[in-house]
């Protein structure tokens, strides 16, 4: 209702702001029995953190995750588990200056509007740093998947002017963690990290596209109606910080086909089918149909820039603004893991949902 | 859960099948005291009801609605309100020569594995005639939104390879009204009518991109983290059959610009503030900033074609089919009122939770 | 959210007035492949409606259901069932007298304050007419229930100041259905007709206690914290018109017994145990053990009935109220079926949830 | 779903193990601007916590509250509140002996078929520590109904064979602080004391009864059908552990009456109107109708006692167990806090959807 809830069975809350005590996530019905570890929730956090890489922003946060509940002698005990990531590195002056000044495309206007005050620090909640309970509930959901011989792959395939060429069935996950930029064509690669050092020389920022292709789900997972798996998956990526657009499968280039074009022909494989093609992007009728699935996001260039910007204040008078503090140039490369959280957390909430439907 | 219910607070639930005894929708949560008529219902379905032009199905429904309850005196109670739209013209024997086998790009094949057997008659539950409770449903919230003076209007901005140019902010809804195709360039109209008239005498079909505008939402609207007010956008249109694609404000397009370029300046503007661009499309950290708001939504070709095409039968043996009955060659002309009840059914459920939050 | 949806995964949603053209219930999340027909469901409903007997309301409602959606070929599909009674025998001019006075211990004044008017014929969304849809799903839910080996099974305690003594443990649906007054003993039973019919001439009412006892719940079914199975029960029972109390296994009376005397011992019983004693009512910590599970509902006596009352009119002036119209003397006899159903609608849920657990 | 979230708008989601690192509760949907700080909600803690008095639990837990999230500055800022007590003073070992035998009454036996497995020490998830969440919640939620004038008190009127007589109408808030017991009839809770204290020393245990007055709810308060307001006040106490049976206004007792007797005359009262009797304990329809609302719970005899029971270990072979640690000879003095923390989540839950309806 509130916004801060993902999912139906496997269901997450997250809490916290970017310059409070710390942030976390409170996960109520995980299955019992998993094998979970901070450990493993760890790997998918260091892969979202900031200062990873010299592209990130230098803000300094080990993102250590503690389990406070619901894993017992290493296992998930069917129980709400709660993680929490406590803030260290916060430097809150740096807001001090231009807390009474709207940051241009920031939350800041529309938090005073919505709420009659907000936290200024850091974006509050409208901060990146919310999506560290995603990641980390992710990790758990990643867990499940792999029970099931689900893999979901994300990477970059264009950053600002920059596009790779990607075919989605070959991406290995290793390739994508090969170079700081997350995109899996090393040659594309550096060239990308190389114009989001530019940008970033500049007090600039760039955007990019994230492509996410999820391996093994088997046919028959996703709900009708408004629940369509694809109107899941979007909800769940649109809800991310800095996100412009989704595409599933063939996406707004499947409007330039006709029918007998962009149709998927079956064929039979076994005691399964195939398609010959997948425009579908492996979901029809908002239901898996056992071929990849397929989709990308679209994340606009970093709001927080170092030029000067017009705006209004607190009091709604003009003025301009000049930003300090310490941002990523291009957040696509650290939002790979996050993207990839989210399709875990909706694959698994509907894997749930399909040992109920028969 | 399930899948058949939408809204939080102002909820829908849909129900029926296409060639079942009728389809419907009950509305809980709609709040007293709007004046409403089944004559204001029936004038949004009638927008999207079969063989209202040469270029739809020729299917004949009147799709006349039924209030069942929650209307007393011509005012809503406050309690469930049911609507009805029996079904008239089913032609179900259309569908016996192919029911044992998948249509390709249909939902036949991922309904027969999730439940076990499925209604196999139009399409069951994944027809898009589910689209009717949505519309009704949509036609109050329109009326509730009137009051609040927001305004919805979507509207047909790409046809196969046609692509019209408007100004959103220009844009009348009697303009979109004025030809078959609702595209309020009248020029580009009359190709692409002509358009789809070709394609359908192939027995081929074609998608297109629709585009909303919504004015005079005010400023902070929607919900933070996973209700933000895109994410939920996307939710509902990426769950109406045949979707491919959603963008909000400067969506795909906006990856190929900086920062400094893509950010909205803020200007002052009496007791609010106003944008000189709106790349945000209306909304920045999931809530609305009080310019238009502005999406995107990609529609495949139609699925059924009267062409044959490769598939497998029931028992997995491969095989061909050649589909039989009425449909339409361009579902995106009768997707304009559809969209714009999932726009607007997003909108007062985020109006009602507004009243909520101080 | 507005309190016409009731359960999880397994979730009704009714709609519906007194007077109004009918009353229904949206299903949603049945598992597809439940045999079911019109006729069962019927047969649940002819035990609820009026004039099945001398003691209950002579309104006339032969209230035949009809399934719109959900269930092909005698099988349910796993989309919402939707079924529809039409309200016939309605007698609205009863009402116009006192449509202006406040019936005491009715709802109409609140529902006045509540939503600033109201459908005021025959207690509109507040009749008892709305638990038509909930004996509706129930039916359904019976039918899982008995794929499972749960029985469910309600019957009359007490009437006004007739109590029976009556064995959980050995009652026999058969023998509930054998008296007007649903008592499963015989003798006791007719002297609680007399007592109604009695109070019936005097233009009074009498309540009572209704106790339900469930047989073969395994162990391990409800959930933890605010989803106890004894808190799901109590919610769904003391949402039934009427209802001023519950018990689950010792209730009240458990508090005269020391920790010594109340605990259940424990005794194995091959793969499962059992306990020597029942003070639990079959449930500990919110979940199931395997015992019968057995409760208490009070009804407080019809709030209809034809003395002359003190109340106040619309305008808030005091008056009197002489009532008119067709009420049941005892509410009680009717509720059996609907106190089954609710318990059968928490005990599907539980067991779907269950599904997801491990 | 899970069970481990309450309410609609104002939701609380808790977690935590008796002997884990801490137990918590987040809550969403609270309005923006309350004023709120850790010594308010510490002061509802003090209430429930262990070792408060000499008839509680030796167990010695500071039970210190943290704010984590979603106050800036003194005040909500409508985000999530996160907020954590840390278990101290754990003594994990006293259950190493019984680990592997089930207690009787208590919920190991159906944790363990449910899950698969469980976290033995000292219930886990089962823990009255739970309440915690409850508790901190309910303090905010306290707050927000001051502001509106509604005040809620629970007091104990039965501890075993021992009851008060208590008048709610003219109870004060203080006078049930003012024993151990938290019975406002102070001489009658002098003998409770005593009667616990004997109890405690025989190594038994009792169980009495609460009742719960609530005091100044505006008419209209409530939803209909399933969540009429006496339902969901049910819901909430009997998802307390050790609760048998809820009552609302008459209860139980209410069946001796005729409907003449029972029904509450209603008279004029300004602009509002009263009732002459209040037999329906404030609720009409499951909508306050402006008068006190009055309910009441029945708690069990503690089942931790420790003299010598029959049960079965893991492997469930007979064999007796003899319980170590500390607890409560009587849990019903700590209830009081709890009980009132439920109705006043039920409250502002159902006063925040008041502001949608109209």
């Amino acid at each position: 209702m509130s916004g801060n809830t993902f999912g139906n069975l496997f269901k997450i809350t997250t809490w916290g702001e970017s310059h409070g005590p710390g942030v976390g996530v409170v996960i109520d019905g995980c299955p019992a029995g998993i094998e979970i570890s901070e450990k493993e929730i760890q790997k998918e956090l260091d892969r979202r953190k900031p200062g990873q890489s010299k592209i990130t922003t230098p803000r300094k946060e080990a993102d250590s995750v503690e389990i406070l509940s619901g894993v017992f002698e290493g296992k998930t005990t069917g129980t709400p588990i709660s993680l929490m990531v406590k803030n260290k590195d916060q430097m809150s002056n740096h807001y001090g200056k231009t807390k009474d000044k709207y940051r241009p495309s920031h939350a800041d206007y529309v938090y005073d509007v919505k709420y009659g005050f907000r936290d200024h620090r850091g974006g509050g909640r409208a901060s990146a740093r919310e999506t560290i309970g995603r990641v980390a509930a992710g990790a758990i959901a990643k867990k499940i998947l792999k029970k099931h011989k689900v893999e979901i792959i994300a990477y970059v395939t264009k950053i600002h002017a920059l596009s790779a060429d990607i075919n989605p069935a070959k991406v290995k996950a290793a390739d994508v963690e090969k170079n700081a930029v997350r995109c899996p064509d090393q040659k594309m690669a550096k060239e990308m990290i190389k114009a989001i050092e530019k940008v970033r020389d500049e007090g600039d920022s760039v955007g990019g596209v994230v492509e996410c292709v999820i391996k093994g789900t088997p046919a028959g997972i996703g709900s009708p109606v408004f629940n369509k798996l694809e109107a899941r998956l979007a909800q769940g990526v649109m809800s991310l910080p800095a996100t412009k657009g989704f595409e599933i499968g063939s996406g707004f280039a499947g409007t330039d086909l006709k029918g007998s074009e962009h149709n998927d022909a079956i064929k039979s494989a076994g005691k399964k089918v195939t398609t010959l093609t997948n425009n579908a992007g492996g979901i029809v009728g908002g239901i898996s149909n056992g071929e990849n699935i397929l989709f990308r996001v679209a994340f606009k260039p970093t709001a927080t820039i170092f030029k000067k910007q017009k705006t209004v204040d607190k009091k709604l008078k003009n003025t301009d603004i000049q930003m300090m503090g310490r941002h990523d140039p291009c957040v696509v490369p650290r939002a790979i893991p996050i993207v990839e959280a989210m399709a875990a957390l909706v694959l698994v909430d509907e894997l749930l949902i399909q040992k109920t439907v028969r």
